[in-house]
């Protein structure tokens, strides 16, 4: 549909209560999506939907430089999108809870579905 | 915990199936992550969430201006994150799917969640 003019003027709806999330939590939530918003790091988080993994075999999987991942992963860590354990030798890499991994698998299922382009 | 080293070398891990979203549908869901990645955006979807608006309803309820609401929305719409439709001087948005609805809910739980700070 061509883009309608908006002809809706002010207080022409009877005020109601709206449920309206605060800023604070908004702009905390924001930060998230950002984090999220990156092609390369999203495609780590994908791998990490099914497993907690090492750090070299995330690098190893994607083909990827082991130091641009970590760099990734540490930037994801800081706005608590994953968490990271040592064994050892090892770091391995979760998401940090269902919430992260509901976001990741919603956004890739969302763009799998057909949709009208209007 | 302080940041570990990285110490575990490249094909440390016996390479096994990893299940990896492909490139193209990272960069679309990257794209819907950007556009969620803003506090004023954001704000609106958590209106949404719960009601099908009108774009005046919404500039009223957050004591915002009409035409940046409407920009807003338009930018929303592009990305197929809320859909609009006209019934007379109206013109009322929705979010597009469950999916982000989900998206926008799961984000503020998260946010909401008590975590541990390294």
């Amino acid at each position: 549909m061509a883009e309608p003019d908006i002809a809706c003027t002010d207080h022409a709806h009877t005020p109601r209560k709206y449920q309206i999330a605060d800023l604070a939590s908004c702009q905390l939530a924001a930060d998230i999506f950002r984090a999220l918003g990156d092609p390369s790091r999203l495609r780590m988080l994908s791998m990490l939907v099914h497993d907690e993994l090492c750090v070299s075999e995330i690098a190893d999987a994607l083909g990827d430089n082991l130091s641009a991942v970590s760099q990734r992963l540490k930037l994801l860590k800081s706005e608590r999108i994953v968490a990271a354990r040592r064994d050892g030798k090892h770091i391995y890499y979760k998401l940090s809870d269902h919430h992260v991994k509901d976001l990741v698998t919603n956004a890739l299922a969302h763009v799998s579905e057909p949709h009208d382009h209007h």
